[in-house]
């Protein structure tokens, strides 16, 4: 009753640290008769991979995807699709000094208290390393989904305070926060290399659309469309709140202000965010996610080692000073994850 | 692959509609020997029943428990325990002039997108009094936990645009509000009465705070504490937002103020909200959901038919004007679900 | 985690004990826009229930099936289908006498070990009357399963150490036993009364037939569809083997002897009794169980209490001679249920 | 909602098919802080692996296992337990000249019809090398139950028609049959080395044996322990039948032979096989299985090709003329695979 599966049908399971022999996942129930290259997967792979820019991590990770099993002759096959990537180059030494202290905002002491012994390398299997897996079952699912039609795009609305006023989804692989406006991803960008040199970090927040998907998508009255998505994001390491639709916002709003009318065209409007009831109801769905500041800064801060005493640290080596140009295509693995499982649960439910 | 069971291990499963014979709830997986007496369950259904106070819908529902299995001579039996609350009085034709229209902000079209066909007396499985059959299950689990000295407790924060300054926790049973500061409870409840006047609604945020966890709880990576809370959270009807500790205020700090340091004294800060890594901490949880101003209001709003034909429509009869002090006890129910079955759920990964 | 869940998308959920309430099941995942009516289910539990005839036991149950949702006007809505009998006229008092005793072949020792606490009453949820909520269950399994041209169709072959030396499925409802030879029905009744006249019990072989099933179902390589028979047969009390196609024979065979030879009319023969690789052939799907001969005899038995004292022990009151007539409706209900389960995982996958 | 996943809470996911990369399997659920090593689990592989003797085939596999995850300085850590066996020297244009036809009792007919797909090299997925990933997380659960007490032990009792007439469980690594009777052990043997040079194969019948088994451990009503058993063992492709305790001969017992009585020291006889009511009762679990003479043989058989045009047959290569020997450790993987989850699901109930 371990948490590493993820979905119902298309099921995902992973496995692996930073700092062992590498981190896979298997996916069982992957539509057999698909043409999937590994290439597809390494697509994707490269926008979560360290080294993108200046304000991401200068840590090399080659990140290649190895297709062990489900593939025959450029074919899915419908049996379980297992990737890996092997980790290399980590230089678990680096780690040493910190073995016995709990970093602030790293999940060494939680971990510590839970499974009682610790791999202290790099994090092991709350490292950022492990969303590489998910992105790895995204790139599948993406490939299945695109081909219906539905496209998912996230991207950086906000980071270390800047806010964009804009929403040009063309250029968000442009700049190196992965935002949605250029002149705001600039300012962002300046302030995160001052952060950086500062030995600090930024946070941010990430929206994320859904364009082209089918109504009746969802499964109340717990598996709701957006429960999946809020529990899909929310088991990311950095993200801490999720929003769908209007939001928060909804709370200062009237009834008859924040309900979606409808007219011979459609919806007037879209303030559930595409879901009602915990369905599609086929507008696009819409959701932002609050990204904590990465907790690796070079700053001192103050923490005790698993004694209790009281201790300075200093996490070294370089850390992405904002993660959300990075998590924007885990984000949109772990939808693609959550919106494919629905589509093959509506099925399984209408045969 | 439906989605009306909830949980792994104390495993929760619901069924029913508002205007059928009932609703009702089984829960394989509870521990036996425990002593439980309907009383218990009576207790929080009371806190969620309707016509609590003026600013509660004046609609009766005796929401009368029944157990019919897995107890006997008044402890637990270890074999699932089977509730269920009889409908009565429901007047199902006060619908049939809504029968083919879509009632904005509920979950009419969607539902109708995703099974082809409709109970549209009173929402059917998609009403809110669907969450009785979670608060009955709620109540199992909170009985359990309380015996452990884990305790929960949800308030409102914020109702009809107005924000409670303090947060006194002994005074939430005593206002229609279910808020923790007198003063804007005052204030919430004559603008509501408002509204209510108005034939509108009101959203605003709820708390929830948990105490007495044990550090340890959570299953990475993917059912994580904090995934499967917002899962949990977000499954609610009214439910559009979740965020855990500083939640969405994160977005704006820099690592080195959003860590949670610590010193011998334990964690010198809860930034985090007691979950890191998707682990209790052991720190207190706390988080907030938005609540969304209710659907069902008397004010005309256009909306079509299932022709299309483009129509007007007000939602007859009395409706809650704001859901806020009735769900503060479901999202306690949900909450108590979580943490149960995380607790379970560690006990079977160190067996 | 516990075990009263059965299925993966058509989801079984059952409650209930001999001597509380009721016994119930819950449906998750039944299509929608299905015609439903509380007969189609009675007819089934009629078939099952006790008092059919001479061997059956004399005891009185209505057995009488109510939809509690999921239906309306009637049609299924695709929400969870609840469904209760409710008991009646049970007299517990019967059990007090045997309230400390573990009874010879039934599970109350085994309970106690588990549970550490006990329901005497003639058995609990080990009582054969759990299996009604299963009955119940398949009935609209069947009904679906049905209309695809899919029949499902169990009958005894043997009981009481007399065997059937053909196999006419026309008469199995015009026999006491449900037999499929009317000569070896008569031979067997005759037995059966008097092993009843003295206090004993007597056990058989139960064969089921699925014809007009669609190649392609089963899912490898654990959920493999004589996988998941046999584990809906074995979970049934009386129970104690299964076996597919030639079964044990299989043993003494050659693989030249056993394979199944395939030319352009199809397979030659069925050895594999419809299933190659835990997958649907598209042949008829054969297989038969052992059923033990039932443990309540009021033969005198020895026994200890619960102190572990030794006792001797009669279980009075009227019990099934031969349980084997009164299962096969239990048998095609199982079936049923494996067999809807497996045709929407199917359909899943290929969505 | 494919099947490649096994267990609730111990639970293990496999890949990988004969011609692939590779096989391997993740465990998630392994009690953190057991000490485990590469050697544990090699040690059952190459009970296993192919090549031991002259009554298994030829083929030269390594079985080398890989932990890849899971696994921090010699103990477990509660993570994901990710291992894998590469393959290596497969000569898959060896089955080039079968690829369109279906040979007589493999599951290549019902995998196209499923998948619409086939990889024809070696049976793809449903080679017997999948069982290779089920005995490598099987002695991750062995290590962990011989720990508590609890042994394993399988062995052949019947093979080429011979029948041990004793169980002499010391022998049984010291016969090519894994038998437990050394007599009838040489008989099979020769009768197989006969078998084997006519291009034919034997059945048999393995019988599996559990010690130091606690008391209360299953979940009914479906997750019985023998229900879960009879599935793991079915879920092997050369299985077609199981029975527990005295199995299809109960048909033939009245209640009072084969009741099992007890007096003060405990059970006097143990017909039930070890479990009553889906239960242990501490009593050893005892069951049989029947193993289908291998599908592979060079015997010419007839077929059809995808076509459906007639065709002669013969299974070049070395294979298995019994396949009892090779699955003894595959049916102790799959029992241990049974009772860890059991133990871990019991361990949950009572927290």
């Amino acid at each position: 009753m371990s948490g590493s599966s993820f979905g119902q049908i298309f099921k995902v399971s992973t496995f692996g640290e930073s700092h062992g022999k590498g981190v896979g996942v298997i996916i069982d129930g992957v539509t057999p008769g698909i043409e999937l290259d590994e290439k597809d997967i390494q697509f994707q792979l490269d926008r979560r991979k360290p080294g993108q820019s200046s304000i991401t991590t200068q840590r090399k990770e080659s990140d290649k995807i190895h297709i062990l099993s489900g593939v025959f002759e450029g074919l899915t096959t419908g049996t379980p699709l297992g990737m890996v990537l092997y980790n290399e180059d980590q230089i678990s030494s680096d780690y040493n000094s910190i073995k016995d202290l709990f970093r602030p905002g790293h999940a060494d002491f939680s971990y510590l208290k839970k499974y009682r012994i610790r791999d202290h390398r790099g994090s092991g299997r709350a490292s950022g390393r492990e969303t590489s897996a998910r992105v790895a079952a995204g790139a599948v699912a993406l490939k299945i989904l695109n081909s219906k039609g539905i496209k998912i795009t996230a991207y950086t609305i906000k980071a270390a305070g800047i806010e964009c006023t804009q929403r040009d989804l063309n250029i968000i692989e442009n700049n190196k926060l992965r935002a949605c406006d250029s002149k705001a991803a600039e300012k962002m960008e300046k302030i995160i290399e001052t952060l950086a040199d500062e030995g600090d970090s930024a946070g941010g927040i990430v929206e994320c659309l859904v364009t082209g998907i089918n109504p009746g998508l969802g499964e109340p009255v717990f598996d709701k469309i957006d429960a999946e998505l809020a529990k899909a994001m929310i088991s990311l390491g950095a993200v801490k709140a999720i929003e769908f639709g209007l939001g928060f916002k909804c709370a200062d709003l009237k009834g008859s202000e924040h309900n979606d009318e409808m007219d011979k065209d459609g919806f007037k409007s879209n303030n559930a965010g595409g879901i009602i009831g915990g369905i599609t109801t086929g507008e696009n769905i819409i959701f932002r996610i609050a990204v904590k500041p990465t907790s690796s800064i070079s700053k001192e801060q103050k923490t005790v080692d698993i004694q209790g005493i009281e201790k300075k640290i200093k996490t070294e080596g370089r850390h992405d000073p904002c993660i959300c140009p990075r998590i924007v295509p885990v984000v949109e693995a772990m939808t693609a994850l959550v919106v494919i499982d629905m589509y093959k649960r509506q099925a399984a439910l209408m045969a």
